[in-house]
């Protein structure tokens, strides 16, 4: 098993592999565009694969847009979308709150506008929204006045992230009954040109530092994202394939949901990575399959049309 | 040798310890004091151990004071100190940039006042203190400008952190050659009544995430600040003990440094935390003494007096 894994998908091998595949669950950042440039061919994919009636879900941890908001910026891009495609972490995290943790309280967020509103439409009461800026002293810190009715505190992207936020969210997580949940832990978000910006991790990682607690995390490597899809829509995992750039994220969700996995080469993870992990033997963290960019499959996909 | 350890320091035991002493170094937060309060009778036992002319040092993590904030912190809380007499975190990072580092550059500094007092009280040029607000969008943070004479980040405790501050860090450190001091690592920082605010440390997790660097730590466990203290003062390690409140840096620094160690309860450890340690076989953390407060050496101290 281990040596058929991490092959270069092209030829016949792509002819086959598309004729096998029903569903197609793509990873954005780095799969799709970078920051605001799509990849080249990319579009053509996506929209080539839904002309051959294959369904396609977008599965991306950034939770700094909504279901509308990534279809809208799909759709700028040149991708054909709909917003009951996309499972992104602002959304999947509102559907766990409500329907898996059943939340009777209110959440302390650390996260942007997308979350909140993501939040709002799923009646999930909320506050921590924008900037809060330090005042006052060490003692005062201590005793903010927390909201009695928070019951669980959730980090997101923020680019307001501060001291006090972190002070705050310490204060509620000292309460061990208080649900404390992540959208995602990437360390760094991929913008254009190889620029890079700190991801969501970092928060994670310092709430979890002063709050001496491990986070609950919706994004993956978690099923979770998948699970909403199986949910909402149904799918075969024998029919489909998980596409993305990060081994530690987009590759092993796909190997724990047991479905194969395709690893793109325009993002975070690298080839070397890739054998690096196999070599080790952590061969979840291993894809089926490899391309150079998601364009590669152009070729294969045409001809299966005509 | 691990039967002996973890002793309570009572009677003609205390005594006899004592009398072996000629140094004795003391961490400060949960020691000496909790916040803004002194732990009652360790006044009394620091002017006494000075009366009884041991020599008395000051060894901190806390970033949040110079050597003379520290002086007159403990002189209004009813403490003989000197400046001289304080080895915080604040001025030996300083020192470290400068004698040890020998840093031709400037510093990008996450801190407060106090780190900027000593940085330039040694000369150190440094940037970044104070608010630092994010504006603009994804595509701005990433290519903030920045001044190409930074050649080392240093993470300390700053109630002004952002997510601002975390991104300049990383597009500093993304440069192999910049060099990644914290000042320390402490989880949280311990007040009056049990409180607790976040401390250095989830900020340094925070920048290390984003670096996918790990940064050097001046403070305790490493062994810095007693270089410090022995370079300036000299010290006979054999008749030589540490005191602290914290398992994992106090008597973990003590240990690496060779000389005996002594677990104060009134702050960050407990009793249990040390048998646990000692249980697992990570002698490394186990003190070997421990009293209830530092108070309790007070009688064996009056009575070595007479």
């Amino acid at each position: 098993m281990a040596a058929s894994k991490c092959s270069r998908l092209n030829g016949e091998l792509s002819r086959r592999f598309l004729a096998s595949v029903d569903t197609v669950l793509f990873d954005c950042d780095g799969v799709l565009w970078r920051g605001d440039e799509a990849i080249p061919g990319a579009p053509d994919l996506i929209n080539g694969l839904k002309r051959a009636n294959k369904r396609v879900f977008f599965l991306t941890n950034n939770s700094t847009k909504t279901r509308s908001m990534y279809a809208e910026k799909l759709g700028r891009l040149g991708f054909k979308a709909e917003p009951e495609e996309v499972f992104g972490t602002a959304y999947c995290t509102a559907i766990y709150l409500r329907d898996i943790a059943r939340l009777k309280g209110k959440v302390y967020l650390i996260g942007g506008r997308a979350l909140s509103e993501e939040f709002g439409a799923a009646g999930i009461p909320h506050l921590g929204c924008g900037a809060d800026h330090v005042t006052g002293t060490q003692k005062d810190w201590a005793s903010v006045q927390g909201d009695s009715d928070v019951k669980a505190v959730v980090v997101g992207f923020d680019e307001h992230f501060s001291y006090m936020k972190l002070n705050r969210a310490l204060q509620y997580l000292q309460d061990p009954s208080c649900l404390f949940i992540a959208t995602n832990t990437d360390t760094r978000l991929p913008l254009e040109g190889g620029r890079a910006i700190p991801g969501t991790g970092c928060l994670v990682r310092a709430v979890e530092t002063a709050a001496h607690r491990k986070a609950q995390v919706i994004g993956k490597p978690s099923s979770f994202l998948y699970d909403c899809v199986v949910k909402d829509c149904g799918l075969d995992p024998a029919r489909t394939v998980m596409v993305g750039d990060r081994l530690d994220t987009d590759i092993q969700m796909g190997s724990t949901c047991g479905i194969r996995t395709l690893l793109t080469l325009t993002g975070f993870s690298s080839l070397e990575d890739a054998k690096s992990y196999q070599d080790s033997g952590a061969l979840s963290m291993v894809p089926d399959y490899y391309v150079n960019s998601v364009a590669d499959l152009l070729p294969a996909l045409s001809e299966e049309r005509q």
